[in-house]
């Protein structure tokens, strides 16, 4: 490619988000270039304005413009279920198959040594606060059915047991060894349906 | 997503790349989000600069962030070796190979009627400057193996037998490393009608 340092660069810098690869890259880099002006540089405006202004939300650890976020402050959303997830991607999951009207509290992780992720690297303070504060009936766990997300569940149920409230987790659906994000919506659904008491 | 409409945007936007679809889109700005100013930012700024100053060589139609393009005044290649071909993508997938050590013209397309894309719509004024300018020995037609590729290099063979210089066309057959079996029958025609004498 000749020195072409910028197109370059670009290329690079794509090739290496996840799902790109160099080829994909190239083809999205040359197709945006038959139109600089009018796909390019309105696409990179509005990356740069994502980056400025993306918040994490002090309540529930989704990712929005606003904090909190506009789940949260959603009125006509059920506040006092609330469903643990380890992701934003999990959440906007959920989101699309529309099967949760209550909150989300999102860990950021599973407990994992391998990871080096341990139950202070997870954000499970903002949900402690908001059931000490009253009002929440139940915490569904929708976790991963991965030994993580297992691991992380039982350890959740035990730090929450000293509550008043209904403990649930996702049941029949999620595949052994999946991810929420990616499943299709009955199978979300099914799941969330199928959620069983562990209090 | 929940009105989270910035990060929505931006999603729609990559999703309309090809290549990419709503789940890769969707994958590559969470990733993209875990860091927003290390990440998410300097990616944008490379577009942005990319949008900015990229330019079409006016010799030989190549992108570049100078004009005319670093290819076109590397004085290393040979000029008076012109390859021509159908599109930018095309000729950075000879460069990556290594293969030409001369110049490129970069015609832009194909003579075809079906996309409306006549002879004034490919870009060979520059090519014809070049030649009647001397110094070009030899045109390569590195075009596709299409209805189109073939109709264009023959058109362009037409327009350039006025001019003395040698031109010829990239062989058709089995690609490197291919089988037989699974080619389709005109690669495999053009194999056979390309074979050469090794006695
Ligand atoms: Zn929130
Ligand atoms: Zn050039």
């Amino acid at each position: 490619m000749s020195g072409t340092t910028e197109i370059e660069q670009l290329i690079v810098m794509l090739s290496r988000l996840p799902g790109l690869g160099p080829r994909s890259a190239r083809r999205a880099v040359l197709n945006l270039l038959r139109q600089p002006e009018a796909r390019m540089l309105p696409l990179a405006r509005q990356m740069e304005r994502t980056a400025q202004s993306v918040k994490t939300c002090s309540q529930c650890g989704n990712l929005d413009t606003v904090d909190p976020c506009n789940l949260c402050t959603e009125p006509m959303r059920d506040h006092s279920t609330v469903c643990v997830v380890e992701t934003v991607g999990d959440l906007w999951a959920l989101e699309r198959a529309s099967v949760h009207r209550g909150v989300y509290q999102v860990l950021g992780g599973t407990l994992s040594a391998l990871a080096g992720c341990g139950p202070d690297d997870l954000n499970t303070r903002s949900l402690l606060e908001r059931i000490e504060a009253g009002g929440v009936k139940e915490v569904i766990l929708a976790l991963g059915a991965t030994v993580e997300g297992a691991t992380t569940a039982h350890w959740l149920q035990e730090k929450l047991s000293a509550y008043a409230v209904t403990i649930s987790r996702v049941g029949h659906g999620v595949p052994m060894g999946g991810a929420l994000d990616g499943l299709d919506d009955g199978t979300l659904a099914a799941a969330l349906m199928a959620r069983r008491s562990l209090g």
